[in-house]
């Protein structure tokens, strides 16, 4: 095996596209199932073993499978609603072709690679982001995992056939390090590739703002307490807060009930997701939006509960190793993002790095997300030198 | 047949009820296709031939079907999602009552009386309200409402089964009177019963923000296009300006794509519902929502497009009917209403008529809608004694 990055890619660059350009691939749905069998082809037609943790998450092995001083690089496969198709794929594709060059190059590893595919990422589906590397790492516990639910209510044991497995023994003992090759989502690389230095803290808190479900047509303004208010205030609020503390808050999902054109809602469920380049702002910034959405509701005749779903708490890349990827890649910069990663859960754990590839046009989380072949051949060249080092 | 308000009402209390009491009966679906065939059951223990108008639209007959002169009453069965039970359906068991109670008193018809239900009243299923009652008088174009869809891309002519028939030749010169019975949707009325004067002219317009998706964790604040601040502002100026109008403006519905907790969303779609005493303060209050609308989706770098999806004029019943009315009921208030209705639109053709049944909440589109038993009971002598005279 060793073909170009333009002939892989195009094997799964049509698989969950809308004809938009949109992907929609949730994690274990039919186009996530596609590409979970092409990994198991790349993987056989490279005399790679396949292993499952039984939480989802795939592992191709050069080398014994979990043998000591592993390895590990990869990414995932799942997409936001109407995403990208870089955000993720992008390091799985480049992994198996990093395996191509250095064994084209002759290398003889000294400890097993693993080529990974870790579930549910983006937590499009279940709601938590990375669910696939926290239940691999114990950091989210397996019973409260299998329970997500996703739209259709569909729990995730269903979804993965079972109940997960949860925490792998010893993981952290195994690993000698992870490396995941990711798109970059803003506009920050000037060259073809970059070295991650750090993730900002970031998280998920739902709001639910309830109020008095009446008719529109007959409920007099004064006599409402339409809960809709209460959610665009806040909307607009949580915007306001984010850029005073130079930080980030959006709140892009939201569901209504019953959401009829001449029913006052009685439930307006929002999302917020806010991060900041620290803890302590980004506390300090859902305080702020809390506060402000719960003073309106006051004022509304409303009620506003909070509920945090996912907290990712700060994450400093092993300076160390990302010293030295930078320095084999020829001083390549080093660059903090806003955006989570498996990498960053398995950070608490194994020392981790991360290669971007630059993203010409800064979009991410949208079919306009992209990057150019010869940028993404350079990231698979970046990868195998790293990778060789580590080996 | 001559049983009880009670008995009645328990046989389709149940049909299509959420277990926490919302109702789920979208024109046309199970539930709707269950109360159609009840009130088949019911026309036939009373000897009552059923005709169909081609749009969905059923008449039970007392009398030769569209006989000269005839007198229609009745109401409609679809709900709002999450909906009250009565808004409809009471006009329509109390229709049934009523003719058992002219047949308990020896009346000898000298018109025929038709039973109507009508379809997709509120609109719920297929974004236009009064469907049925709007194809029966030609008020909407029988080719647009077959190519109307749900929210799963079912077209209105692919569940009724055939395109809709469109405009009843000579409809106004058949019928001599309309009357509607429902239930009231505010707390205007101190007795059981009262007279409809007029409707307030509404409407329905969508509101398209369009904006740039992106990714909420790496996307800068200052970078944003992000349509959901805009919609979320005209929610609120929508508010404000109803208030200053002394109108009412709602904005319940909203899908948002991709509605992902981590991606900007790249469209928000809002609905608004407007109402107002008359058509200049109408215009008015929707011109200034859009306006600024416009405005603010220039300062988002968004925009805005706004589509009317429905208009329903100013409405004043026949004053000499509602008059007459009036007086047989010993003189029960008249008022005027914010809600549409059949008997709304049917107004622009025959003379017609609606009594309001007390609702001691307030309530409706809403679970918590309800009436009394005995002012139900009441409702059902009252809309007898009408039509004893009209017939």
């Amino acid at each position: 095996m060793s073909g170009t990055f333009e002939a892989l890619w195009a094997e799964i660059a049509p698989i969950g596209r809308a004809e938009d350009g949109g992907y929609f691939r949730y994690a274990l749905t039919e186009p996530d199932l596609v590409l979970r069998d092409w990994f198991r082809v790349q993987a056989h037609d490279r005399d790679m073993a396949v292993t499952d943790d039984g939480n989802g998450n795939l592992f191709a092995w050069w080398g014994a499978a979990w043998g000591r001083g592993a390895v590990v690089t990869g990414s995932h496969f799942d997409s936001v609603p109407h995403g990208g198709g870089y955000d993720g794929p992008l390091g799985i594709v480049s992994a198996f072709l990093a395996v191509d060059r250095l064994r084209a190059r002759g290398i003889q590893p000294a400890r097993p690679l693993a080529v990974a595919a870790f579930v549910e990422e983006e937590g499009g589906r279940f709601g938590v982001p990375c669910l696939g590397s926290r239940l691999l790492t114990g950091a989210i516990d397996a019973d409260r995992a299998a329970a997500l639910t996703d739209r259709d209510g569909v729990s995730f044991a269903e979804a993965l056939g079972a109940r997960p497995a949860g925490e792998l023994p010893n993981f952290s003992g195994r690993v000698s390090a992870m490396v995941e090759l990711h798109i970059e989502q803003g506009r920050a690389l000037a060259g073809p590739v970059g070295v991650a230095s750090a993730i900002w803290p970031h998280g998920r808190w739902r709001f639910d703002f309830t109020g008095d479900g009446d008719h529109a047509g007959t409920t007099r303004m004064t006599d409402r307490h339409d809960p809709m208010l209460t959610f665009a205030y806040t909307v607009l609020a949580a915007n306001k807060e984010a850029r005073l503390a130079g930080a980030l808050a959006t709140m892009a999902r939201v569901a209504v009930t019953p959401n009829a054109t001449n029913a006052i809602p009685s439930l307006v469920r929002g999302w917020l997701d806010a991060r900041a380049a620290d803890t302590p702002t980004l506390d300090a910034l859902v305080e702020a939006v809390v506060k402000r959405a719960v003073d309106r509701a006051g004022r509304d005749g409303t009620q506003v509960v909070v509920e945090p779903e996912s907290a990712s708490p700060e994450v400093t890349f092993d300076a160390t190793l990302a010293g030295r990827l930078a320095a084999l890649l020829g001083g390549t910069p080093q660059l903090p993002t806003g955006a989570g990663h498996d990498a960053g859960v398995l950070s608490a754990h194994v020392p981790t790095a991360m290669l971007f590839v630059r993203n010409p046009s800064g979009v991410s989380h949208a079919p306009a997300e992209r990057a150019d072949d010869d940028d993404c051949a350079a990231g698979v060249e970046a990868l195998a030198t790293v990778l060789e080092d580590l080996l």
